[in-house]
């Protein structure tokens, strides 16, 4: 059987216009290229509605999986989701299990769930939401296209999650823990419980927030009671940690 | 008047396959944005004949430029000329102009200019070459889309030479001298010669070559003989550094 063949599409003024260098693309190139998808082509394009539409219909019609990046935020000229829904033909809106994940996660830290975030729970009818467990707002898989955030600590964590449900191997659950300290601190302690738990496997995702590093560490694995060992042993390397 | 728009079509198996990093692309996107010209996509397709045929059509069709990255080199892969004459429905064939510059170039550095390097001679019917005063070798322009080579330093050269005259400067002519001495060398003594002749632009474009570290110096500017001023200059300050 040939591989599946897949397309990338970048959705982003700051590339075109020179101020970022895109580099999901880059990533997800190499993945590909260790999961066995040939990947044929790659388009930048703007955070312009029409433009979407034309060329998420162009290419998922012209490859076998469409990986898209960027433009699903909580500001205005964030759009993807409102023109892959058009490029469907399907209605959008909140999806209620998106926003109850975000909701939960911004009470627990404290920050407003206000009217631009929950644009971020807007999910087109009839997708399947893809796990971020960076900053919980999901992507979303619909047909044969995959959306994905173009933060790239984000973009990476999605496509961790939705890479492994198309080349066959068994769903991944995930757990995260978001800590406080930067990331070259918790290498050692991580790398010893990654070594301890070869079940899973341990990943890590540094921000910064009002000044200060923190990491979100991610367990993922097939297997639940694998996935809750691994994080227990986490959760007790970093007590009281978190924010 | 609205800015001239464009697309850049980066042709290239090894960006697809994740083993280089595109950064072409994101040099021009810089250049466009200080030079007025709106990019409005970026694509990246394999060295495949259809693929290159088709993407030129669409993309010199829907922008006002079209400018592609890769496959003018010496190797069986390299078939952007032929495919981007395809695309035009003219014939390709040898140049005189174009191989009488590479013979010149290979003889005066005792290297045999043997049928691979033959083939970069071949350039589509009607098209004006692109000046690469970096590897001789030159790129073309038919019609609004401008063929450049992929090797950054060469893809960078070509830039220069093709955007003045698309930016309604004035043409721009070059010299160019080749130094078997390292940039970090060379540097010094060419900014004081490059602030000593302010109607030139001088360009220093690194390699390596059967080990050693060479410096092409490639000196730009509107007046022929402010650009010999300039350009003597830099002889003297490199006597018989030259391969």
């Amino acid at each position: 059987m040939p591989n599946p063949t897949a397309a990338i599409l970048v959705i982003g003024d700051e590339i075109l216009s020179g101020r970022t260098r895109e580099g999901n693309a880059y990533l997800l190139a190499g993945e590909f290229t260790r999961a066995g998808i040939d990947l044929r082509e790659i388009r930048v394009i703007p955070d312009d509605h029409d433009s979407i539409v034309a060329a998420v219909n162009a290419l998922r019609g012209a490859y076998d999986h469409l990986f898209t990046s960027g433009g699903i935020g909580p500001t205005h000229d964030d759009i993807t989701a409102d023109a892959v829904a058009a490029a469907f033909g399907v209605p959008i809106g909140v999806r209620e299990d998106a926003r109850a994940l975000m909701a939960a996660h911004y009470e627990k830290r404290g920050v407003e769930f206000n009217a631009a975030r929950q644009r971020m729970a807007r999910i087109p009818e009839g997708a399947t939401l893809i796990d971020n467990p960076v900053s919980i707002a999901p992507g979303f898989t619909i047909g044969n296209v995959h959306v994905m955030a173009g933060v790239p600590i984000v973009f990476q964590a999605m496509v961790a999650s939705v890479l492994p449900r198309l080349t066959g191997g068994q769903p991944l659950l995930s757990q995260a823990l978001r800590v406080m300290r930067p990331e070259g601190e918790v290498a050692e302690p991580l790398a010893a419980i990654a070594e301890a738990h070869p079940g899973v496997t341990v990943g890590s995702y540094p921000f910064l927030q009002d000044g200060a590093y923190g990491t979100n560490l991610v367990v993922r694995g097939p297997v639940a009671a694998e996935v809750d060992a691994a994080m227990a042993a986490i959760a007790a390397a970093f007590p009281g940690r978190t924010e």
